[in-house]
């Protein structure tokens, strides 16, 4: 940390801070200039909240140096973390696709969608049994009837389950059931969730909150490390911003800087992302094109009568061509789309 | 709802969009322009996604036209909610002060709390004992620990305790020590937790999040009202923008339009809003003046030794010159200013 | 400035970033700490591009440190602006009102308004000549004779104009005829336009682009400031956020920083900023008590049959209504509202 | 436009809205419902300003329904936009590259950039003569003689120059130097420029401002079309969010939607949209793959002593590199990376 003084600060000023700094455990190292003093400090600043020294009087501002997350950043742990499961890997240059329906509204939507998956070399299945609602009116998913279902069609076809818990009641249901347990982007600061799924032993895909800096997502991925859950998968679903032309703003740019931060794999959903399934081929395209390791995307083999979202859910035919598209770029990137045959099971 | 078609869209299109409508169980209302049809729907739109009918061809866009919400609506509750408690009002006219350190610390400094508050008149303490921090290396509040903590400065003083509830697992220990219960901004769409509050028998103080719009913090509050609890008060807190002048932009705008779409009372934070105690003043003033119900403010006897937040904390010498200025400006603006002397308990 | 190496940095890759400063023409000041070394560094850091460093390698993050804006900033110019014009003052405490029409529609409208603000002791008429529109096929203001006008109105009652320039080729013309030159948000970072108003002999009121920061409002300041026009008046007027109760946000948290950081008077403009008028009278009584200096607002005798903006527009009435409201804030606040009554001339 | 009635209004209230609508010029189709009714409005609506309706009593809300650009839209043009220059070809599949320093530093760069460029079959040159500058303190452009070599780089290689026009004063001088006129990001609603603009009989590269919806960026290309200029290239330039990871938040999303809306061709600049070249390239890439039409880059021979901008700037190699990688992918994409041979001159 660096605490900046004004031009015009006193010697009792700047005594005031050196000794405000001890004070707090800390070591300060003044760096007089021409027009004014700069207070570098030193010693595990990660607890101090830097606003206490910056209301004293004579100081302009304070500025923090050390990045407030450890585990989930590259300068800790300089290696990618690959996430490698039965079905497929996270990291380690594949271009790894989980797909589905927005919520699991019955069982032969399910065992349908899993099987032509599977058919098609995709070994993730995403679908929704408890599902967060802006409205209290809107349909809030089958609940445990809806694990049921997918832990069937995991039996069935040996598919990896991705799965939403919304609240540490359902945790031991979900684990479960999921092999891939996600956190919705309203939940990204539920730090007693977190805290709960930072003791499963499954991984965790987290997505960003809908005005979360990346900082922030970091220190939330950082609630799940520090608790001993190092399998964490980022996932980048669309911020808020001005911009009306889509559902929300997809922030793709996100992925070159993450990547040089962190060491987890990144996912992009362009569905929630974008909001309109015309708009989702081409930025699955591009997540791909921009480093991303992979796609959390909606299919449904008939979107326009899907209960949920169906306004952004591919049907089968457009994601097989999306799938060839993908499949097609990802040799001159020097990537691997991850898909694999059916398998017996 | 209204469907507006594409200027070049068929008669077959149109078709296809009434016969999509009347699946939906609503009733279509075509309306031919000189370049363009449109089409009105009544019926229940409110279960309805929006899109399904928006991706159909010859579709140009779809308007909702119905709220989503009901119970918080003005138009279904004309006159404002008033919410009485023993320690003070909010609403009807009132201006009513929830004043009191970030965290609880320790006994010593609620009981000083508590009893300079009340011989004050300020009724209302606040300070959490579960604290939601961005960092998992951050302090986490005293717990139940702290919960105790107030329930003794309650018997004490008859001072009204105001504190947050992070999850569903402490919501009985929370509801017994509470006199309202804070839902912090991070937790607006928990929709667990606001089920679950919307069957305790305490006012929840509902901040709004950081990137919500105005219809999504009263849907948040509708699901509160809809669960059976009516008694609940919004509170601006500042949202997250572009601008990097303070902590958050504080939202004064958000109090004449939340009055007019919504009968319920509406505080202010401008500790949180802000983030420095300098601007806090003033920001607190204009609270007043813009025609919330209160304030939500963060007071410690000695701010620059708080555990958290004391950037953005009053002390008491400050907070004291405070409420002589908000007296002195409720009297013009035909408000009053709910302090009251201290009660027997 | 300060530059921070990464923790593994090596001796090397600290010597070329020492180097690569010395080369800028500043100065280094190493400062090594326990797991990393941060570089201090002094000199006519204004003129760097500080990522020229930052993308060296070992190299983390730079930090500015200085503000780049000098004359603009309180460091420089301790004591307030106070701008003095024959019809009012802007700064020391006063509260000025500027009020009209949103445009300049005809003669009568502006002679109507003029004699009835001078009435009531507004002394300042603000109206638009030329006016900024989205849509090419608006209606963009009635120019030259818009000017010749405004400046009959003046001639006639003594009241103060304040009209728009937008652009250099009108430059003589506005300046002949305002005696306040508006550049509205639009034009804020229109640098030919603020270093044409840079020479004018009447003073700039600087509305805040719609997402400009305090840093950049103060940066365009400083065009005006540096060219030799010392008279500059803040104006907010609302910025672009994700939030749409409103048709702008309103930002009144502007005004306590802007009061820390510079020395120029600060006015705000709730009816741009709101964009309805029902939600301008409480905007402009917390625009008071937030500190401000006073107010843009527009106000028509017949907001219904405006022109353009008549939806934020009060009538006679209610802006009669408000001034009433201000002046009975002024006083408990310590301020002064600043109507004088009718002149002759 | 439709008006939308409250749930309780009268029947008074309604034809007073129905009469005003009729007043506007326009025609009124009610269309009651079960508990509220809405009023469809047909006619020329472009020119009104919905709020006038929008606070009569008893009207809950206004909802536009046309869209305000005509010549921009694809709606009333359904072919794409082609536009044909000796150097290339923007429009029709092809993918290309505008590329070069930030700014015109001297004639020896120039030269040495635009050789580099012709033999790699880069056709086009961008550099800025004239330099909008946050800051009056930074190296502001060397003007027109910055303007005399782009002419004689033209003359040399005969590759086209793309150069920023900041104002009126120097159109002309822009024009004859220019190929393709770039208006910048702060000047997207300076209208004055855009109006000047629609007589020249170059193509326009109009950038997409920091705040602007994709409705207001089509709108200001409204602008040049509608004064006779249809040659207008669309850029995407990163947008203004709460995102801190990078200097703006590149929108790739808008691409989908711009083709959708308009027939205009749009590239992208990943230089401005993040601020560091090590993001470049896969942004680069990722603009490929989501449809783009091309992109504007900045290149220098040595960014490490460019005199601005140098840290989001590509060396020669890296944009090399970055060529082949754009070539690799344009065949599975199908399309074509517009480079040409070196031609004779």
């Amino acid at each position: 940390m660096l605490v900046v003084m004004q031009s015009h600060s006193t010697a009792e000023q700047i005594e005031r801070v050196l000794a405000a700094i001890r004070e707090l455990g800390l070591s300060p190292h003044p760096m007089p200039g021409p027009t004014r003093t700069a207070i570098g400090i030193t010693g595990n600043t990660g607890m101090v909240d830097s606003r206490t020294l910056e209301v004293l009087p004579g100081v302009r501002e304070l500025i923090r140096v050390t990045k407030p997350y450890k585990l989930a950043s590259r300068e800790m742990h300089e290696h990618d973390t690959v996430i490698r499961l039965p079905q497929g890997t996270f990291g380690a240059g594949a271009f790894t696709v989980i797909a589905g329906p927005c919520s699991v509204e019955d069982e032969s939507l399910i065992f349908r969608t899993a099987d032509w998956l599977m058919e098609r070399g995709v070994r993730f299945l995403r679908a929704g049994a408890f599902k967060p609602r802006t409205s209290p009116y809107a349909f809030q998913g089958l609940g445990h009837e809806g694990l049921e279902i997918l832990r069937r069609a995991s039996e069935r076809t040996g598919i990896g389950i991705v799965t939403e818990l919304m609240d540490t009641e359902n945790a031991d249901a979900v684990e479960e059931a999921a092999d891939i347990i996600q956190v919705g982007a309203r939940n990204m600061q539920n730090f007693s969730l977190l805290r709960r799924l930072s003791r499963v032993r499954k991984p965790v895909l987290l997505k960003r909150g809908l005005s979360a800096t990346l900082e922030e997502w970091l220190m939330s991925a950082e609630y799940l490390l520090s608790g001993g859950n190092y399998e964490v998968i980022l996932c980048e679903r669309g911020v808020r911003t001005f911009s009306d032309h889509s559902r929300n703003t997809l922030d793709l740019s996100v992925i070159p800087p993450a990547k040089v931060m962190s060491h987890l794999p990144i996912l992009v959903d362009p569905s929630h992302g974008t909001g309109r399934r015309d708009y989702v081929p081409p930025m699955a395209l591009a997540t791909l094109a921009a480093g991303a390791d992979g796609l959390l995307i909606e299919v449904h083999p008939d979107p326009d009568h899907a209960l949920s979202d169906g306004a952004q859910t591919l049907d089968f035919a457009r994601f097989e061509l999306l799938l060839g598209q993908l499949e097609a770029l990802a040799h001159p990137l020097g990537r691997t789309l991850d898909l694999r045959g059916p398998t017996s099971h």
